[in-house]
């Protein structure tokens, strides 16, 4: 399949780059990004033309292959070769410039534009597939030959996955959480200054408690006349900022419906996600939750590229005796890669197996 | 007055010197440390022989007055003329020797060695002066002219410090905390290692959750027959490690028994400790809490030195719609000032005040 | 005396705050800035709108008594009650306005835009009052009542002080320095990254190489037939930036021209800056060079607030075999301190004491 | 061939493990430490018996096949079966035990008990091998049947490997250096508390300037009547540490002995090493010497793991018009792997190709 990648020379733009390249699926057609890069082979894209300077921020080289594709202006790409876009652009951007090109084929997002719309789906590889429902609705309402689907904010990402199996086994009550998140989820512009974060914590990021419950709340959620009904568990957050380049830690608490022990807990991570992990797709890591007894981890240096940053690492599991039938445990997932990009792309792979993408 | 500082070459020990430095009530008189420092000026104890280094650790120079004070070895020290012996020691050695002072003076400590007897009141000013209530009956069991009082564990003094205002007024059903905790926490041996820390969070402590949730019902007890019954609500922690010099953050989520407004939980928190702000206590701060409208605050580098590091800064309270009349925030607190000797020696002046010490 | 400082709203401007509060000498009038904050209190125009986060980076509050200042726009600030202008701005900001300022009164700079005019003196206090002899040129040269004077980069400050002595005592055949550089010396806007410096070093700044060369040749030339003659020695360096919130650490090879043996060298330094040191200047510390004998120092986080920032520490003076009559030791200087404000404040003390300013 | 490794469990030991996983010459057959681990699995030696957390600091994981082997006690390690020793041990048990196992066979070694002994080559590959002529005299001198060679000083590997070319073609008069070293060079015990280095750097690394100095003159030296002459130029260093995990950065001021353009330079060094890059060696990287044209690096999170820590990464070439025939570059050199454990495999790898080891 033919795809290309807009808002290439972001720095979530060149992650979708570097998991895009030798894919077995997808051979990587166009790039755009703003008009000002337009027009430009990608390697003069990303050079600073002062300094000289490579703007490159993954840290594998860039693929070779991409360095001479001419850069595209995203206001007006022509996608009629294309079967796949994916878009990593700011959300004002993405409002914009998604619906054109939903005209006329399946956009895969990690803008949070569109993210909130009841007819929506934000898919989490294993967890929603079923919310493909939705799509026929989106093209009713907009006329879209494609559809638009963003993937969840990144500090949801490693929760809902740990959530899910709860949920269907044991049902959940309630969720309080705290993120420890790495800095590069706050991009680089203007990003985290070191001297705002060295030796030090940021206990408040905009808009991102919202975000993490309200989307938790729908990815969970079920298909009920052709709508997502809410998960009814309430999710309360606190996200705080740490000095850490890559990988959001988060300690969780939760409320189960029915009492459940730490072994059957355990059992449940291992055995949930068995349909997604049996569709050979190329971007599923062989657990999509990995549970370590390691008694000081996950630690973000140490676990968060595991399968290549497509795990959420578990550990800690611990009984809860304040929340009913309470558990609680510290959960590890890598941001900028099963919580951005290469999320996406496994999103992708997943609706083309499953049918919703051709 | 005059004091004994016993460990004085370690780090806590020094942090008492520069806390009794010039203080008004209080005049150094002996230090105690290993037989190895046994019999070396104070100068020549905290050097070291081979690189001749000073290891000295606290951010202002160590007082010149102390310099040449001869250390003497803790487990012979004699305190006929002391009145209030400071100690701050391993566990282990406490245990060994801070009975031995207790027969005759006063001994209030760092350690955590007697922190969960029956008999042993855990002061922290302004909350629990109560507990003095304790002493006698500890004097009783163990022969004791004086006593022994050890202080909370650091991450326990800035989440009591903001919860007794709100059991006051409010009642509370249950706390739930996740502590992201300084790297001074950890002492110098073995420490924390920068190896192990940078880009990095650690999500276990040994031990420290169990202490927070013992010390935090303990020390918000009533005295009921001679004896302190716990406060009866649980408290569910994950504690954790952040790259942080020093202060501890805390994200705190607490259910409370009565519904009480946002405004009315700044309120209390307001006319909390009029009693100990009163009484003109040389350590005590203008405030024991400082809560602050700034949204992306406390942040450790930037509020921990508030009044010294005697303050619990709070910000960013906020309703938590999933527990029981539950309001959320975040805290922090100084763990080498407050929450060791510096807080150890308000103590003190709080105990003299109320002629338990005399 | 009656003051302004523009460009008052960033963080250098913050810093003469800071430094400005209480001064015996001198009284703030008037604050300017960028046209966006014109008209604006201070208070507000240092508080993000959308947030309501005070944009305030120094470690000690801002002064209270300057928040109700109505800032005013720095392109058309009246100056006709102002005694001395300190300028913070960008160096293109500064080529337009300074020159406007200058024709009233003496402006103080932190800007690099006149730094290297041939007619423009860069005042270091106690290295080279005698370079007051330009203001006459440059006031007949461009039609000036006041005068410019940008103060140096602030990675030359330490090691021009440095040199200072050791080139009066004994000649300076070379000097060869490495910095590790501190990122409050990149500002805020972009500044640098946590995710660039973290686990990091970046081996390049540009243009700051050149900045140290021409600089500490010029401040520690002499002044022949009214012009300044630069110092006859090479400066190589390369300048890095390190994960160091304040402080610029250099290491420094110095071939002399006379042989002097160690301790001779640790004399002169404790000799040098007898003149200005006597001069009672409020903003002048105890000693401009602070040696340490300590092995490991000196360390920017532990000595680079000795003395508010305004000393210049030294350490591990030894032999070097490599270079003719070499010593190398390694230096630091508080680059925000020293090294901005609080040195241009200095130049102006010094200014007035010498009757340049009056 | 059969290989052993001497102090498996410490953090180099861990680095050899690492290194001899899938070695397509060497089979890792006995692991011994001291006596304190001797007749545990591996796996339970490096598992913290307390908390049951495992030891382990490299990246990647132990290697499966090593876990089950029963370590041994290095002071009575049998090496019968053995064809080369590896050791990473302290230098006072080197300087006890090396010489045991050297009666029977060849020992390459990390410490630096025997690497100022004349009768004891320090081999860096592809620079000295002639220095395999000091073998025949070591075995007269201490009886041995096997020999002992220490692998440099991590800060010298870097350094020596980029000098070598330039000497040979240009000639060296002089060399001045400035190190920023990584946290992992001083190991675990006590190694650097994040408490001592972050917002730091500490400008003194005990031994560290002394050990570069001369060893860079002896591994550059020529053999002459069957010693080492030491390269006749001068070696001056300043070493320090800075907050960096992995990868010592140095910058480098050289005086060439006959002029050589920056072209020239650059092209000794692509063309430097072709002996060593020939000859098939496992661990060999395809470049010994990587220059990158990028303004801003080499940096040590961003290069330190180019060719598996293999590569000298340079850059920044600049003249240096201070020194004579003057350039200056920055260098990075992967401190535990080539300046370790993957340094002295290639050192042994490249010994059996020259026939010393057989």
């Amino acid at each position: 399949m033919k795809v290309a990648v807009v808002g290439a020379t972001g720095v979530a733009g060149q992650q979708f780059l570097t998991a895009l390249e030798n894919h077995p699926w997808f051979e990587l057609k166009r790039l755009a990004a703003s008009e000002r890069s337009a027009g430009k082979k990608y390697k003069d894209a990303i050079t600073d033309a002062s300094s000289g300077a490579t703007r490159w921020f993954c840290g594998v080289p860039c693929p070779k292959a991409f360095l001479d594709i001419v850069v595209e202006d995203a206001a007006k790409l022509v996608i009629d070769d294309i079967d796949i876009v994916f878009t990593a652009i700011e959300s004002d951007a993405a409002k914009e410039v998604e619906p054109l090109y939903a005209k006329k084929c399946p956009v895969i997002s990690t803008a949070s534009a569109f993210r909130y719309e009841n007819d929506v789906p934000v898919f989490l590889p294993g967890v929603n597939g079923d919310h493909a429902a939705l799509i026929e609705l989106q093209r009713k309402n907009r006329g879209f030959k494609g559809f638009i689907t963003p993937g969840p904010n990144c500090t949801t990402v490693g929760l809902a996955i740990s959530l899910k199996p709860l949920y269907d086994a044991f049902g959940i009550g309630s969720v309080i959480m705290t993120s420890m998140q790495a800095v590069s989820g706050a991009g680089r512009s203007p990003g985290v200054l070191s001297f705002d974060i060295t030796d030090n914590v940021i206990p408040y990021i905009p808009k991102e408690e919202e975000k993490v419950q309200k989307e938790t709340q729908k990815i969970l959620g079920a298909i009920k006349g052709g709508q997502i009904e809410p998960a009814p568990f309430g999710v309360s957050c606190t996200c705080t900022r740490v000095n850490v380049l890559d990988g959001h830690l988060e300690t969780v608490f939760v409320s189960l419906k029915k009492k459940a022990t730490l072994a059957e807990v355990k059992e449940v991570w291992k055995n949930g996600y068995k349909e997604i992990l049996g569709l050979g797709l190329p971007s599923a890591p062989p657990e999509l939750i990995h549970y370590t007894e390691e008694p000081f981890r996950p630690q973000p240096r140490l676990d968060r590229d595991l399968y290549d940053g497509m795990a959420t690492v578990i550990g800690r599991l611990r009984e809860d005796h304040v929340l009913p039938n309470g558990v609680k445990y510290v959960l590890l997932s890598h941001n900028t890669k099963m919580g951005a990009a290469k999320g996406a792309i496994l999103t992708a792979e997943y609706l083309i197996k499953r049918g919703v993408i051709s």
